[in-house]
């Protein structure tokens, strides 16, 4: 043991010898329904029920998928929704979701769910005050109070939040700094034993992080090192982070291969139509990504191929549904002329109805990959989207 | 002819010959399926349905009701929706509702609509320049430009607009000023004749408007002209503008049983379960109120007695629903420890979710109403509920 532990810490730790037999988990399973070139069509049970890959996963930040209902996250079929355990923790608490029965009682979702680890928010939202081998101190974004995350920390508030799928606690450097990332893979990997060692519940599965920024070797070593723990899943963290999109597919294209193929894999805060197009071409079978929900606060509706600003004028008049071959609830019943009068009149079904039809985009468009995907014609698929997408314009 | 000619005009006016003749209407009828006391069971018929009273209209604003999809809407039983003709008109224009198929198609709403006149709006938000007999010239609230509302513009916005009840233009002053009242009397009655005249579409019924503050005689006077008029319908408003709840209810007295018996009533504006309950006693078919929805964004949940403010910190670790006893979405569905966290994380599934319980409690004690009406056991049924107000305080 030992082998992980960096030179660069400011308190010098030493990893405790690791049982690595994980929790033993209980209704569990990842199985690969077809396989198309890299492209693959699984199905992961869960204790909350099965997910059909490729998945998308909505996020509902603070336990609830902005101002939508259950019911109107089922309407547009997602199957798995991500919560943020840093907001979480900070605001209602892990411990009082644990004593009111946990995320999915507390926010009336019973399909699965997973949770992040905190680490990327501490990272973003927090304020740092310092970061050692052994865990992050910060200050919360609401009231300033002062916090001690680490691995065995982030385990305890997921296992109380009761997600069935939780996360390493990994570190999300710049991903252009090669020397920040060469120390921070190390915490990540040593981090990510420790997660390993603190997981106890068997009803939740956890998932290893592959980092590295946009260093192949470092990716390399790190989807090495992440798949030998033999973690349920493997995610890829650090991408989408503003590193440039020919970079994450450089990454793409050879971190997924060497992550066991028998386990499912995540990409993590990715994606555009594009990105889950280009991500499943590599062998991604998971993504969850805020951009569906804030785009529609933000007064954008999501197509295949580029995106619309509902409050643009030339819509005032428009009777056309925003995408005329749409099935989801909103392009079936309102007009664009509609939106945009909601959106400029600051009322909050807007966003709702934004956000039904940017996240039936993105989930529809998934099952659509698994559909071809099981067809045996996803090379085609792929192909003449890719095709159009040159047409239209690069969407992100 | 002449004869309501105010005295007070900053421009003379003299009334148009007008044929009392109405327009034919299509699509109506008002039956009276039970009276017990003064309060009445009844069915009125619409071109988009028909609406079994006593009822309480959640109000759309910007047609809209705040947060809520039509299917929400139906799921607590929203018979009939009320809409703001002022908001409309700036934005987005009746005219271009008008043209995208009227309210209904716009907003997707396919059961009955009521809009009011705007006067109400004029005299509230907007900047008063000028008011005369012949019309209303205002500075809009969203941009200050200059508008000028007069009876016939009204009814021509609310023709465009397309409601199935659409209502005269009325001027509602200060309920306490004798002398204001009595001025603005005569031109609310005046307005009410010029309505009549303008209103040519068959498919909406034109409600007058009984004014006159909390004068006996003026509201008096009031009522016995506007039942002349021969309105399908008649509306009390002025009420719940900020007298005590004693002078509404001694004006309720009275008003009610002056307006003709087989036209449904309708008491603007008003109200909360009580106050509902006393209007149903006196004779009252139709209620509107803004306050579900808007408490619902005040972080307010309103029960049969009292009202809940969920973001109070008792309310914290609550697995109860907001009501033991409510059948509504929210309270099957989430605790009172769920909520609190979304009001006070600033979620718009708070709001959303409150405004479902809210406009049930109210909706559903109309339902409630009508019941025991049908049966014959109104008296009873009030008195248990006044016994249990005194009991628990009052609500307003």
């Amino acid at each position: 043991m030992g082998k992980f532990c960096p030179n660069h810490s400011n308190i010098k730790y030493t990893l405790p010898d690791i049982d690595y037999n994980h929790a033993m988990l209980e209704g569990f399973s990842f199985e690969l329904n077809a396989v198309d070139g890299r492209a693959r069509a699984g199905t992961l049970s869960t204790p909350h029920g099965d997910i059909r890959t490729p998945v998308f996963a909505p996020v509902g930040t603070q336990a609830t998928v902005k101002g939508l209902t259950p019911e109107q996250l089922k309407s547009v079929h997602a199957q798995l929704i991500l919560a943020n355990t840093y907001h979480l923790y900070l605001r209602p608490g892990d411990e009082l979701v644990a004593r009111l029965g946990g995320l999915h009682e507390f926010m009336n979702w019973d399909r699965p769910i997973l949770t992040d680890s905190g680490g990327f928010q501490v990272f973003s939202l927090g304020e740092i005050n310092q970061i050692t081998d052994q865990g992050v101190t910060f200050q919360s974004h609401l009231d300033g109070s002062s916090h001690y995350l680490t691995p065995e920390k982030s385990v305890e508030i997921q296992e109380n939040l009761g997600a069935d799928i939780i996360m390493c606690l990994d570190e999300c450097p710049d991903p252009y700094d090669r020397e920040y990332n060469v120390q921070a893979l190390e915490r990540t990997h040593q981090w990510a034993e420790r997660c390993l060692a603190a997981h106890k519940r068997e009803d939740q599965a956890l998932f290893g992080i592959v980092q590295g920024g946009i260093f192949e070797d470092l990716r390399e070593r790190s989807a090495r090192i992440i798949s030998k723990l033999d973690f349920p899943g493997n995610a890829i963290g650090g991408l989408s982070v503003g590193e440039k999109k020919t970079e994450m597919l450089r990454i793409l294209d050879i971190v997924p291969d060497l992550l066991p193929k028998e386990k499912p894999r995540y990409l993590m805060g990715v994606g555009t139509p594009l990105d889950i197009i280009q991500g499943v071409d590599r062998g991604i079978d998971i993504f969850d990504c805020v951009n569906p929900t804030r785009l529609a606060r933000h007064k954008a509706a999501i197509t295949r191929h580029g995106r619309i600003n509902i409050s643009n004028n030339i819509f005032s008049e428009d009777q056309r549904p925003l995408v005329d071959t749409c099935t989801c609830y909103t392009c079936q019943h309102y007009s664009r002329a509609y939106l945009r009068h909601l959106v400029k009149a600051n009322e909050i079904l807007g966003p709702v109805l934004l956000s039904i039809h940017n996240l039936h985009v993105l989930i529809h468009l998934a099952e659509e990959l698994r559909s071809v995907i099981l067809s045996g014609n996803f090379d085609d698929y792929r192909d003449s989207f890719l095709e159009k997408e040159i047409e239209t314009g690069d969407l992100s």
